[in-house]
């Protein structure tokens, strides 16, 4: 990586790969998800993940090329943490753990796309800086709501 | 862990093991970069993160109990990232690409802090409680400046 184009490419590469990888992880902390509501807010999420895939894919044709995801050491460390909460944590307490290993991630990927839609800025990609806003939004929604059934909720009744 | 103590405990030593690691994963970040701001800045996070254990070993005194660090995948995950970057990116795209590993970082640290300040609220933990929030403040303002670099002046360069 020499400019802040090959960065740009690698940083996509590597959020299209935590992007699939969060396919197969949500899932399995829907299914260790006690609270309904918790368990509706991953279960959209999914459907958004999903939908992130195909905009990323979007962005990697406003590079004149095909999609590819790289392994991205962050997002399978981020997604062990969820695994190890699943195992080791039970009821409510489980729930309040795993909406805490969710919003870590959440904010991994903030990180990466706020990254990214501003090197897309600065590269004059403006295609690419809508595309990555957009998916930044979403992933700003869904961290806070994460936040609210936390507060609301989950930590109340683990606590109780 | 069954309850929401137990969560805020395991949570307490997962991040005191990232902070610990993260005083030996700085100075090597602070190495590779270029920009004297960068290479400042990062020395400056380093004295804040020496600061951060000692606050979390008073955290760790409100319970009752010594600090003590679990290994935590996520924190490791996002070194790694870090590491390949600094291996495999040359002079300005390195501080771009670099800044992007140090933000991610920086907002898993957020996150971690943020659930951990609501947990100690809950379990009525007011002295935890206030200790967070100001490394949780503190984990912010270095997110805040990381961006100011970035867009100032990092990614700027690495385009030209």
């Amino acid at each position: 990586m020499k400019t802040l184009s090959d960065v740009f490419e690698h940083t996509l590469e590597d959020i299209y790969y935590a992007e699939n990888a969060l396919t197969k992880a949500l899932p399995k902390a829907q299914k260790a998800a006690q609270h309904p509501e918790l368990k509706d807010a991953l279960s959209s999420h999914l459907g958004e993940t999903k939908e992130h895939i195909k905009t990323l894919e979007k962005v990697f044709e406003t590079l004149g090329r095909g999609a590819a995801g790289e392994k991205c050491p962050a997002i399978e460390g981020l997604i062990e943490e969820a695994d190890d909460v699943i195992g080791e944590a039970s009821d409510d307490a489980r729930d309040a753990a795993l909406i805490g290993c969710c919003q870590a991630i959440e904010h991994y990927e903030i990180s990466r796309y706020g990254s990214l839609r501003e090197w897309a800025k600065v590269l004059g990609n403006t295609e690419a800086h809508d595309l990555l806003g957009t998916i930044l939004d979403q992933e700003k929604a869904a961290n806070n709501k994460l936040t609210h059934l936390a507060v609301s909720m989950v930590n109340q009744t683990a606590d109780a």
